[in-house]
């Protein structure tokens, strides 16, 4: 077995943007809601729940109870081919996720790791390949703003001659 | 100009149900993902964005930076009909809100008033009536999931002739 490792990078929208939305309050568009009294950041993300084939969009939250040590060998990687899945931190602490653009059959190259400041939420685009989101130091609650309906929305890709390794930058 | 005095009770689901609901782990259906590394609390908002008129899902996020004080005199209620919209807390503090059915014109004794524990989100249903949410002690930010599109999906109501008050109970 081969092991690639990939540094992990910090967040931001720029980086991410070939994979999902990053959620957050910086430099996001807003106006005075409510005569004023609420600041509105608008349309943070763009969801899609996938209503041609009969989605919904499902509020939900995941809590996540085993913490992981750096480096981390990637497990598999998970794609929701019918809608998006946004994630959403509930208890500030910094996440990391490794994606891989929309393609049959990533390769280790085409990985890419992130890691959070704790308060951006991400929203995966359909058909990004994604790693089950792994927390260092402690775990968390996050909201999950995604689908339910019928159909399969969910494919899982296994790296069978490699491990992947994702380490500090 | 008449008084009407409404005390705020705690917010549960079964209080909350003819109005939306209460977005919350507690007591929510909940079951195993990511080969069970994390626990999904599934499905906790009848999320309506209303497709049939174009809508389609935001979210989005509020700050309010107005601390209110009780007693609480209620400015107006807002209602929108074509879609259900969700507040989900982000920093823990308990919010205050008054809501009414789905009348044309609510009277002062069919609203109820509500204060959540800090962390207990709210999904008004279409066509509930309420109030811009307040904050007693601390502001925050508050995650909110409704809908985008086009027609017109905000309408408010003033109480004319009568001052209503909202008190501890």
């Amino acid at each position: 077995m081969e092991t690639f490792t990939i540094e992990i990078e910090p967040l931001t929208k720029a980086a991410f943007a070939p994979f999902g939305d990053v959620i957050e309050i910086d430099g996001a568009d807003h106006f005075g809601i409510n005569r004023n009294t609420v600041e509105r950041h608008h349309d943070l993300a763009a969801v899609d729940v996938g209503v041609e084939t009969g989605g919904k969009t499902l509020i939900s939250m995941v809590t996540c109870n085993e913490l992981a040590d750096l480096p981390y060998q990637l497990p598999y990687v998970e794609r929701h081919p019918l809608a998006t899945q946004a994630f959403i931190p509930m208890d500030f602490t910094p996440m990391v996720v490794a994606v891989a653009p929309d393609v049959a059959a990533p390769t280790p190259s085409q990985i890419r790791a992130f890691i959070s400041n704790g308060k951006q939420g991400i929203n995966y685009h359909r058909n990004i390949w994604h790693m089950p989101m792994i927390f260092l130091d402690a775990s968390q609650r996050m909201l999950v703003v995604d689908r339910g309906g019928p159909g399969n929305n969910l494919e899982e890709y296994f790296f069978e001659n490699t491990i992947i390794e994702l380490v500090k930058a």
